[in-house]
């Protein structure tokens, strides 16, 4: 906090730039709060904050809403304050292996919208950022997907990317990172990507595992946002995930978490692409569950076919989700017991089978927990499908970004 | 931190209040700390902290030493300054099952001493804390049993305990505790304990679980003293654990966390006394592991004995802890998948076995890990024995305490 305080400025306009931060701080991670929410959060008395509030307004930095949807039980609806939608954009981007995926907010934490586009997957780096690029250009041109879209936004046209307001872009890629989520944060075979986007749009690049953004978004706005610890499985191509703490992302000593398709379930089982053995992967991958879905004697031979199949209860589909889910369940319980999440978010190709992959992880889960920890953990399907990562990339930018910090800068510190 | 401002304060008092905050709280959590050390942590500027620390030497809150052991290489030693150890003491009270250990520290992080008697299981709490505070007297009377105590200290005479110095208490016992470390703490059987001890010892109570503790003091003053990452594992009469994560203890959305021992290892196993099957726990705590030497041909009956067989080579014990290591190591694996510490301290009884157990682990984690995590995670024997947990209460006080945070007042106050 002291950090962004100047050395010339009186010691007046300094403790007051300290309790603008911490508002401006509290908005920006947490999105659209009453006075009351504020109060509290701040540990800043009435007064004063009530002082620095109007100050934020007056200057443009903050704006007041009422939105439809909260209001008291009885007397007027709450004012919630927000920071000034017009004040800047957020961009999170998502390389996937074989597809990127864009996701806007405003500083009001609303969603401007999302979008993707497919492509091989030997796509040039370069190419992959051109597709980036038209995906937010074109979301000038559409309205919001949001329909929560609180009141009080920049106006009633169709919303649009302003990449000149651009701040920071949050960006997912695949595999291990070092230095994950800073500006040094690298990861095998993206050399040369940070600095493309950097010269791309002009601004910084965070940069993180894309599943683990995925688990960021989750705890942030999607299945587990009531939520501050939260355990993420993603059941794709591969399978991974990622730990929200506090609700903070989890990140591991070394930048290696949430590897949750590598723990062994089967010391003597099938060689995993990682190198190791009886991975849960080898066992929980989507071409993993199809090869057993074939064995099993069941007909369809892709993913679609193997989900239609499950949904119309094809006893075949069925008894394979039954064993993925049995698996799955043994490991999300040994991480339970280490880890002590409150809700467990299950996403992912696989994770559209809904109940009849769900119920028997949950079943699995529950036998595996000690009794006592057995009623202490939900178990929630993924809600921002494939936006997640995008929109992790996001939250990595409200919640971590050095650079956002002192952003939106109020009028007050001109007038110093 | 605003929270320790007084609305009444002029600003100036207030700015400067808060400066000497960051600097005392700095020192409180890390012990001795060169003015270079402080500035780089504060992010004060060169001038302010030279002021600031001027200001706190001046009124007694902090003191100045040269350590004999840390020079430059070349020209003067570096001064370290640390909270005045004559301004207040920390204990913390190990509540184990058949024993109390105590163990107390000065604001300079200098250990006073610690201290343990053994008891029967069936002991009440008005006796286990009569043995506490016995513990706590006998310190008084006893030389530092700490051979790296730094220069600097209250004087040369006998380490004692001024019960009257006390600031706050932290307590390990046994078993989940809900809202651990916080005055509501509250574990099952221990109903009345927090009471009684704010009533004997006039101070706040801060409660955690034993092991968890244990966890902490490990990654604070043992054997991960260096990492903020830490997995410990005790392997005792239970098996059970902690995570340190980011240099703080993680405790779990539900205060349950870090139960390793209860990571199912073999599904058809034996029942566990959790009302669980095939947990860690039925392998690899203390009687398994008897068994299981009896079992395989072993002679001696009790632990020590099971020991002695193991440092001598003797067959049969080395094959039991060759298994039991592979049972370990295949859960610390899937735990290191998750959470990617960077070292892994295993303590507890079973642990003086040393290398006859470590080097099975160590062996066990590494096949059971993706090969790129291979090298990414030491494992180390626990150095703090059964004083740990008392340790690590007190390093709950020193990190976490609420009440501590304003503690000593610098004179600045008085004159405001």
């Amino acid at each position: 906090m002291l950090s962004g305080m100047h050395e010339h400025d009186g010691p007046l306009t300094r403790l007051r730039r300290s309790h603008e931060h911490s508002v401006l701080d509290l908005l920006r991670k947490h999105g659209p709060l009453s006075r009351a929410e504020l109060g509290t959060r701040s540990g800043l008395s009435r007064t004063t904050l009530y002082d620095i509030v109007a100050g934020l307004v007056g200057s443009g930095a903050v704006v007041a809403s009422t939105p439809h949807v909260e209001v008291r039980k009885r007397g007027r609806p709450v004012e919630k304050l927000s920071l000034n939608p017009a004040a800047g954009e957020a961009v999170g981007i998502d390389f996937a292996r074989r597809a990127v995926h864009v996701a806007a907010v405003n500083f009001a934490h609303e969603v401007i919208g999302s979008a993707s586009e497919p492509h091989t997957a030997d796509l040039s780096w370069p190419e992959r950022v051109d597709i980036a690029e038209r995906l937010l250009g074109s979301l000038a041109t559409v309205p919001s997907d949001d329909p929560a879209r609180p009141a009080g936004g920049t106006g009633d046209g169709p919303a649009a990317v302003h990449l000149d307001a651009l701040s920071a872009i949050g960006v997912g890629v695949v595999g291990p990172i070092t230095d994950p989520g800073s500006e040094r944060a690298h990861a095998q075979g993206i050399d040369g990507l940070p600095d493309l986007l950097r010269k791309r749009f002009g601004v910084s690049v965070l940069l993180d595992n894309n599943t683990r953004l995925a688990a960021l978004a989750e705890a942030v706005w999607g299945a587990a946002a009531d939520s501050s610890d939260v355990l993420y499985l993603r059941l794709s191509h591969g399978v991974g995930g990622g730990l929200v703490v506090g609700g903070a992302l989890h990140r591991g000593r070394y930048g290696l978490s949430g590897e949750f398709g590598h723990v062994v379930v089967d010391p003597v089982g099938r060689q995993c692409e990682c190198g190791g053995t009886g991975c849960l992967e080898t066992r929980a991958a989507l071409d993993a569950v199809l090869n057993r879905y074939r064995e099993a004697g069941g007909r369809a031979g892709d993913l679609a076919g193997f989900l239609a199949a499950a949904a119309a209860g094809e006893p075949p589909a069925l008894q394979v989700l039954e064993r993925v889910g049995h698996d799955v369940g043994s490991v999300l319980a040994a991480v339970c017991h280490a880890v002590g999440p409150g809700v467990i978010v299950v996403g992912g190709e696989l994770a559209e089978a809904g109940p009849a992959l769900l119920e028997p992880v949950e079943r699995s889960l529950r036998q595996h927990l000690m009794p006592m920890a057995r009623h202490h953990v939900d178990v929630r399907r993924a809600t921002l499908g494939e936006a997640g990562s995008a929109l992790g990339g996001i939250a990595l930018v409200l919640h971590e970004s050095p650079l956002l910090s002192h952003y939106p800068r109020p009028v007050s510190e001109e007038n110093a």
